[in-house]
């Protein structure tokens, strides 16, 4: 049962993430907002404590407050790491590896990765110390000695890459659906098993067009939003039929 | 009797698609695609001449051609049309309004539309046949004569309110999230309840920035996957449609 407030902190979180309420803009004030969703001002009082311990409004001036941002939600007009888009938005986070091996790369890897070994990694990452994303990155041969040499709970594989060998993540392409969490990833993440995850497939490329990975990344239903704009003129989001894309 | 050479292309096309190869990498030569498809240098050609010709590959740079894009699927057809995209792709794509009524807007929906009432629809969309899509789309007030007017089955509402009141949905808003289907989702989907669902929320408006509709989009697993190509450097098109985007 989901309480009053968590309701209606969701609706103003899904207005701002929407831009009903833009950043920058002033939220209603408790009372309009109590008028609004028909409850007590000190239900709308904790659902606007909610969204400021998540950095999405600011706190009070005057009788308003500012919305200060679309945390929990993942732009993809550019291409950033999750590490990255977590401390943009202000969020803690963190991340362990849970298994690592090389080994030989499949035929589809090979035509993925260009290379004929690679290596497998699983990563658990967390925001705000909660398990939100379960990582399964195939690297290209070529990289792997550099994501050796990281440590374990290294926050930030991107940056650690591009500090040790220059390494630029410049291009990615995601394909992105549902899936249920089976056994391991229920576990990983602590929901139940068949539990929605939202997966996002990707391979990223250098500047120069070659791969560096192709992964695997599962976020906890809940946890995250991605947040797409788009336009008549310009469209980074194309849907595909997953039925019917691997239909021979 | 799909030709030899047609078959090729669709499984070139395919690993175009999903990302097997990326764009701005190098498509393999003649001679190696010759081997992978167990297939004569001739009939390569001629399926590569096919993507050519779709502007999915480039032209020959030395022995390789590079791979340049989605071309057909990146007009402005799929943005808000699933039925635009679905017949861009070559799919059977079909809807069916299953509850369509006029009702006050909650506060909520005054502050995302801004019209005192609202027309309330639930369409369930199919692809080949197989029921994929649950939307729930709340129109502004001022469209709602015209949603009215279209036929329960109507393919493409985009299209049909563009023929028939010129309205253009420009710019969109999208969140994208997994979540659990419901009792009357699972039904009307054909699946079990609990089973994940890929949910859309989006927010749709006209180039001046005025709400049309806001949605709640939910795809069966498996049936339809977003695809999302992004890059390190900003796409100056899609910031300003977001400055643009709500024109206030």
């Amino acid at each position: 049962m989901v309480a009053r407030y968590e309701r209606i902190a969701d609706e103003l979180r899904d207005d701002i993430l929407t831009g009903v309420h833009p950043v920058g803009s002033q939220l209603p004030t408790e009372a309009e907002l109590a008028a609004r969703y028909l409850a007590a001002r000190g239900t709308v009082r904790q659902a606007i404590a909610m969204l400021v311990t998540e950095g999405l409004v600011g706190s009070r001036q005057g009788a308003r407050r500012i919305v200060l941002g679309r945390a929990r939600s993942q732009s993809f007009a550019e291409l950033h790491s999750f590490a990255q888009w977590a401390r943009a938005n202000g969020y803690r986070y963190g991340g362990q590896v849970i298994t690592q091996r090389r080994r030989a790369a499949s035929s589809v890897e090979v035509a993925r990765l260009g290379t004929d070994e690679v290596l497998d990694v699983l990563r658990l990452r967390t925001l705000e110390g909660e398990p939100v994303l379960l990582e399964r990155t195939v690297y290209a041969s070529w990289v792997a000695a550099a994501v050796e040499e990281l440590a374990p709970d290294c926050e930030s594989v991107t940056e650690a890459l591009y500090d040790s060998i220059g390494l630029v993540f410049a291009y990615g392409e995601h394909l992105i659906d549902a899936v249920s969490a089976g056994a391991r990833d229920a576990r990983l993440l602590g929901v139940r098993r068949g539990s929605p995850l939202l997966r996002q497939r990707r391979i990223t490329t250098t500047h120069e067009g070659r791969p560096v990975e192709w992964s695997d990344d599962r976020y906890r239903a809940g946890s995250v939003v991605f947040s797409i704009r788009n336009s008549i003129d310009a469209n980074p989001l194309v849907r595909q039929a997953g039925d019917l894309r691997f239909g021979a």
